[in-house]
């Protein structure tokens, strides 16, 4: 029997989760649920798409609810009120508010007997595994995270929220003598501006003030001001043609010792999609928190406290004999 | 309260598992166990060595056996034999016996109420914790794994076996474009021999036929006569000078795909000493041991059934708080 699964929110991560879905022979979609007029929104696997006001009705037709929705506003709302009714998963990333978060859907869940899984994801999630994998390995040892190359979704609306700007793209970019360094195993002590650049790519409306708008972006504080920031602006089709894909990626570097002896650990991706590798982690962790919610298992989790065997489709033989 | 850490065997593995444990705040090593005469072996750490014999008298002494013996013949006996008594770790790496070595150390560790971790380290280890988390999140791909640089011991020993060899060291070396192909997300096919090199550096006794011995390596199936091997004979000063650590590592490279956009993983090593790197791992696994066993589990486990935050010597407050 599959795992019914619930998707609430249809942007970008939500189309990358219905893909991961579809490709999963053990998930089958029942319904997107959104805010929108329902009218409006067509799903690419044509699977019904109802109002959010319909979730509390559907409890009995969906085994985990999956929260596509932003970190800032929605799921600090949404993730504690649907674990009450659904296991669900989230991929929160506020990092400061992940303990409240964590506790939040931990009480709604345990009253719900659910299970609710937060900030799932790359960064959150399987990078976080890779940070905690090496230092529990290598206690005497420190860790290091580049991102990119690749599109900030967070910095690209920061940019478009100035005045006179039409459309934008950021790319974070890692500082290749950086890495380089940080893979020798030097642990050299870097600032932000040493870790990485940022190349900013701007529509601007006809006659705004070019000169303004790249000053702005520059110089605004946490976004771009600590950094080394290239803008350039080009026209909307070249945008359309160059920049409509959402690449991203990087790398966790671990480098630790044992007595005098170094080693490094290095995790990276390479992903042509953020949102559809996104989607695929999460719709991993969905098959994980079904299997530990049917076995009894209730309240919040991370990925941290996930074997990975509830991750994969496969049996513990079949994982034992070809895996290990 | 420290785990109190015992160690069957100490050769390369066990001295590297004794300095993971003195490396480990929350662990103490109670002794060495050996099947030698223990007034002869001095540990680095100053810990007592006793003989194998005393082993079963130290149940209330020991939370965690690890046992660093063979996978040829050590340990297939000693892991079940013991796991009746104590929690175990071992590195079992004979692939195509670990389902009967699992099933073995099942029932002993639920005979006797403990917890059995096998076939712990890098490669069964951490690169099969890379596949299975892979294939997981992205099920329409491809896990490629590259070794080396670094010094096969068996390679090492089966050239030591030759007649006229004092003394031997192979390195296995992947081969750069094929590491290529793989991370560029080609998903190549490749053979044995595209995919590695295998360095052989010897000793030979004087007099020796060196074009004979060159023969029988380059020649000898499954260990050199499908790849691409190479032999300089040297002195045994230049073997002590160059080529006495033990260093290792590689990659798991996973391309999959999500519809047409590709998506490339990578999880690599490079270790100064594999037998040091394989300790570290076995030791944060031996806490790991003790927590499930504390929680009441029972029976044999591998990586894949061990939540990440059992092996860190982390609250999960704090796990949360700065490795998500």
């Amino acid at each position: 029997m599959s795992i019914r699964i619930g998707i609430l929110g249809y942007g970008n991560l939500g189309r990358g989760v219905e893909k991961a879905v579809m490709a999963n022979a053990d998930q089958e979609l029942t319904a997107v649920f959104t805010r929108r007029d329902p009218a409006g929104v067509k799903t690419v696997s044509g699977c019904p798409v109802l109002s959010i006001e319909e979730l509390p009705g559907k409890k009995d037709e969906i085994d985990v609810l999956i929260l596509c929705g932003g970190s800032a506003t929605d799921l600090p709302e949404q993730t504690p009120e649907y674990a009450s009714m659904f296991n669900v998963v989230d991929s929160f990333d506020t990092h400061a508010r992940i303990p409240e978060h964590f506790d939040a859907v931990d009480k709604a869940a345990k009253r719900g007997l659910r299970i609710g899984v937060i900030s799932c994801g790359w960064d959150p999630g399987m990078f976080s595994l890779s940070r905690i994998y090496a230092h529990s390995v290598l206690p005497n040892g420190r860790d290091y995270t580049f991102w990119g190359r690749g599109v900030s979704q967070g910095h690209s609306d920061a940019i478009r929220r100035i005045d006179g700007v039409v459309d934008a793209r950021q790319y974070t970019v890692p500082v290749e003598e950086a890495l380089e360094q940080v893979r020798s195993g030097k642990n050299p002590e870097l600032t932000v501006r040493q870790k990485h650049t940022r190349e900013c790519y701007v529509v601007a409306q006809e006659g705004a003030d070019l000169a303004r708008i790249e000053k702005e972006i520059k110089e605004m504080p946490n976004y771009f001001a600590d950094y080394d920031t290239t803008v350039q602006f080009i026209s909307a089709q070249e945008m359309k043609e160059k920049h409509s894909e959402l690449p991203h990626g990087g790398s966790v570097i671990y480098s630790g010792q044992t007595g005098e002896r170094k080693h490094v650990i290095e995790y990276s991706l390479k992903l042509d999609s953020n949102p559809e590798f996104t989607g695929s982690v999460i719709a991993a962790v969905a098959r994980a928190a079904y299997r530990m919610n049917a076995e009894g298992q209730t309240g919040a989790r991370t990925m941290f406290d996930i074997a990975p065997k509830y991750l994969s489709p496969e049996t513990d033989e079949w994982l034992r004999a070809h895996y290990l």
